[in-house]
């Protein structure tokens, strides 16, 4: 077992998609584990908190006139005409990788243990050492057109803090409503349109004193992990699919097992959209987006071992806690494979809880028939009276529900 | 204080829906107590576990040729032609009630406390003192076009054994294939549309050793529980509405504070439909379905007291346990209101999670914003971080989501 070290760079980062075209940034063998950094894309509406000092982040989100230290932001075609800047295209996450797992194979499955996941303290030197992130009600959210104070619509910044003393909670400190801001190519952009957009301090109006009696209790974890599909050279990062990506759990933190569906030779393993917190919904679009750094141990499962295991004919993610299994439903089950050759553009346009429930029904029968070797008629009365499903997320353009059960319901186990 | 006893029994239960104009099985006053019965509907799936012997089950369960005990079943017209049976009707569940409370007035709020909640054990010389339930895998489940086993479709009843020596659990006993059952009037069932239809057990096959490894953890909650709507004078108990009903949370037990506004004089509480376990979604279309006893807590909050309280403006259930919040959204906030004349009927016609996602969104604002005097903008930023949505039900014609929020968030509570 070897343990690897990746941190964030311009050269150990891909900005908005998966890959399987990119060149690894780090080559392992089953068994290995791995420390790895991660970089909210949403650092920049606080430069001073979440960037300023912090060599990874600071060329991570360089933009100036006269460089842009990751051109690329999407799965969009890199040649133009561009409406929302040079390098648009769908997709908004850091993602740090891809970690290529050697002797990897499309069928085999690859289970990714996080074995701690860490805060990434502000390095700038009039907040260093301390927490933070940001989370925008952004015009992607549930609530976007469902508003009732004025000004109808807007977009909402709102800046928390991550005390770790105790039991770690977050605390806001200001918010902000969205203005337009300029980039440094001169682009206007009047909603959060573009990820990694300079937001200028001087043009908006902090609000101080706000969720004064608030506490949100931290759930750190990892909103965008998985594996790059084979469907397309690159995939955004939006939509959750088969091998997994933006699935949005806040259960995917400290001691969870993924496991995952090797789509490509190498399994192309990605990280990033690191959450301090988040409700199940995700409701107004994003969590409290905050930098972390996680332990992962990475174990390569064979596809000819898999036979009598609980990753026996698994097509889709699938997590392990301490105390519960849970599949993830999506509007689409692989939306790139189901909507030809523009999914990644129309696969927002069908979103629906009712497909998904429909989809992470089907999973979790999948689940209690192969795996516990349960009939049909015993799956579906165990699923009415033991199995809890709730809403992942009603934001990534795949909508998503989950199904989860207890462990201590079998007694084998 | 007083504490009232409420048995069933033909004249204190009420079969299928919900009324403000039935004769009150009991009247107290704000600050009483009451310990009340209730059957479950499905306890003719094995009539020697859960009815043989039991004084109160066999009056109310009584249906011979010449006799029925409670002829109406439902909230249709008591005059045919009846195609299910006579007094059929639309809903299911029996009912215990109403249970009038003193000086109630539309625009109060009644809370109601279930300070305890207790199986009904078998008072059958073969099962004496064990505890029984029933999960019907129904026609009106999430999975029932959805099956791959044959034949399809089918319905299947799973009996299920109480296990309270421990932490309690729930065992499955045995299944069967609901086959075409006859009343004692003549009326063929083929699929469970009836009530309390006698199951000939020399007609079904059962299958023994089934769920061998399976315990399924306990959580004694009533399914349906609520105030009768002002709307009309028979209302069905099957879809949830804004006096409560058939809700469906297994949250809804011990320990457990409902707040229901009141839309009649008296407020007419009932109570039914107990459950041993369910999980969130009860996807097959019923829980482990059994006969339960309650101690209830009931107190009135008139309304011009409710200012500034947590009970400000509310005009849904809302939930209140040791731990959380609960909001309930449901595909219609008030099918009957917005639905017209057959509103019972064309509920089920239009039953959708993400509509009843919407609903949930829209009452957990208002929680925050009325009760803890956030903005809008801090109310989406705090759902989006901090409160989580769940698929309560799929299978009661008007789908719900809960939205769940900790107490422990605010620091004055």
């Amino acid at each position: 077992m070897k343990h690897h070290t990746l941190p964030v760079s311009p050269s150990t980062v891909h900005w908005g998609y998966f890959s399987k075209a990119v060149q690894p940034a780090l080559t392992l063998k089953s068994g290995d584990r791995a420390t790895i950094e991660t970089l909210t894309h949403h650092a920049y509406d606080d430069y001073d908190r979440m960037i300023a000092g912090d060599p990874g982040a600071e060329a991570v989100f360089k933009w100036t006139r006269e460089e842009k230290g990751i051109v690329r932001r999407g799965s969009g075609p890199t040649t133009g005409p561009f409406e929302r800047g040079s390098g648009e295209g769908i997709g908004v996450h850091i993602m740090t990788g891809p970690v290529a797992i050697e002797n990897a194979e499309p069928g085999d499955i690859l289970e990714v243990r996080v074995l701690d996941v860490r805060p990434r303290p502000s390095c700038s030197a009039c907040y260093a050492g301390r927490c933070f992130g940001s989370n925008a009600a952004a015009n992607w959210g549930f609530h976007y057109h469902d508003l009732i104070e004025e000004p109808k619509p807007r977009e909402v910044v709102t800046i928390f803090e991550l005390d770790t003393a105790g039991e770690p909670y977050a605390k806001a400190v200001y918010n902000y409503v969205w203005v337009p801001q300029t980039d440094p190519d001169g682009i206007v952009h009047p909603t959060i349109d573009y990820p990694g957009v300079p937001v200028d301090h001087r043009l908006i109006r902090k609000r101080e004193n706000i969720m004064a009696n608030v506490r949100v209790p931290a759930r750190l974890h990892f909103g965008t992990m998985g594996l790059a599909p084979s469907e397309a050279d690159f995939v955004s990062s939006i939509p959750p699919s088969y091998t997994g990506g933006n699935i949005d759990d806040w259960r995917i933190g400290k001691g969870a097992r993924m496991y995952y569906p090797v789509a490509v030779d190498g399994a192309f393993f990605s990280v990033g959209d690191p959450h301090a917190a988040q409700g199940d919904s995700e409701l107004g679009g994003t969590a409290i987006e905050t930098s972390l750094t996680g332990d992962f141990e990475f174990i390569l499962h064979k596809k000819n071992d898999l036979g009598g295991t609980p990753l026996e004919g698994l097509t889709h993610p699938l997590l392990e806690t301490g105390d519960v299994w849970s599949v993830y439903g999506f509007t689409f089950p692989n939306y790139l494979a189901e909507l030809g050759d523009n999914a990644q553009t129309e696969v927002a346009g069908h979103a629906s809880l009712d497909k998904a429930m429909r989809d992470a029904f089907r999973k979790m029968r999948r689940f209690l028939m192969t795996v516990h070797k349960l009939s049909e008629d015993e799956a579906i009365s165990l699923m009415s009276v033991g199995v809890d499903f709730g809403v992942t997320q009603v934001v990534d353009a795949n909508w998503g529900v989950h199904g989860s059960i207890r462990k201590n319901v079998f007694r084998c186990d």
